[in-house]
C-alpha cells in the first residue's frame, strides 16, 4: 500500500526532498512576522471572495480572522519561527484537524491557485522563497487528500476494532 | 465544544504550557541523537514485552525495529532536532497516523507507563527534561485520546458532506 508522503508525491509532483527543502533555510527569519500575516490575510481575502462557490462554502462555518491566525501561526511555526501555534492549539494534527473538510484533488488545486495568488501578491518573498514555500504547500496539500481518503477506508465501521487490517 | 487541546489538558491534567514547555529549551541539543534512540528502544522493547494482552495486540502488525525509528525520529524533530521524520515520512500527522488504533483513555494510560518505564531506565537524562518530557507525553496522548474520538463523530457518514455542522 502507498504511504501518505508516496501519495503525496505522486498527486502533487513534487518530491518529499523539494517539499521538505523549507528546513534547509529558515525562512521565518529571512522573512519576518510580518510577511507572513500578510500572506495568509491575503489568501483568505482571496478565498472568501472566491466566485467558486463550491470552494468558498468550505469555510462557511469558520471566522476568516481566526482562519488567517491558524493559518500563520502554523507556518510560522513549521518554517523556522517561535511554535506559536501549538502553544495556542496543541499539535498542529494536520488531518485530523481537517477531517471536517472535503479535501478533494480538485480543493487542494483551487487552495493551490489562491495560494499561488497570495504568494505572488505578498511583497518581500524573495523567489528562492517562494517556490520553497509553493512546493512545500502543493506536496502539503495532496499530503492532505490522501489524508481524507482515509475517512472512506476506516469511517464505516468505527467501532470494530481490527477493521483495518 | 471543547478544543482537542482543551480535552488533552482536562483528561492529562497537564495544562499546554507545561506540555509545551518543551520548546523553552533544546533537548535535543541536550540530550543527543542516542539518547532518543536509547529511550524508543527501551520503550517498545517493553511494550512488544506488554504482559497485558489487550495492549501489546495494538502493536502486532507493526515491526518493532520502523516503530522505533518512527518514533525517535519524531522525538528528535519535535524536541529541536533535524526534521527526521518528515524528510522520511512527512507531516507527523498525529492524530490522522494514529486513526487505525483504538486510542482510548486505558491505552493512553498503559503508554505512559511504559514510556515513564523507559524515562527512567534511560541513563542521561536528567530530572529537568524528564519532567519536561513526561508533560508533553502525558498531554499527548490525551490529545490522540480526544482525537480517537472523532472518528466516532464523523465516521458514520463518511460521505456526506456538511454533516458535522
Amino acid at each position: 500500500m502507498q504511504s501518505l508522503q508516496e501519495k503525496a508525491s505522486e498527486w502533487s509532483g513534487v518530491d518529499s526532498a523539494d517539499a521538505f527543502a523549507i528546513d534547509n533555510t529558515n525562512l521565518f527569519q529571512k522573512l519576518g512576522l510580518q510577511t507572513f500575516i500578510n500572506l495568509s490575510t491575503n489568501f483568505y481575502n482571496s478565498v472568501y471572495d472566491d466566485e467558486e462557490e463550491w470552494f468558498r462554502s468550505i469555510f462557511v462555518n469558520s471566522k476568516k480572522e481566526e482562519a488567517i491566525q491558524n493559518q500563520y501561526e502554523f507556518f510560522v511555526q513549521r518554517m523556522g519561527g517561535p511554535p506559536l501555534y501549538s502553544q495556542r492549539k496543541g499539535h498542529p494534527a494536520l488531518i485530523g484537524r481537517h477531517r471536517p473538510f472535503p479535501v478533494t484533488h480538485q480543493a487542494a488545486e483551487r487552495w493551490l491557485h489562491h495560494m499561488q495568488k497570495a504568494v505572488d501578491s505578498t511583497s518581500d518573498i524573495d523567489e528562492d522563497s517562494k517556490i520553497k514555500m509553493m512546493n512545500f504547500f502543493r506536496h502539503t496539500a495532496f499530503f492532505l487528500v490522501a489524508g481524507d481518503e482515509l475517512k472512506n477506508q476506516n469511517g464505516r465501521v468505527p467501532y470494530k476494532h481490527g477493521a483495518s487490517k
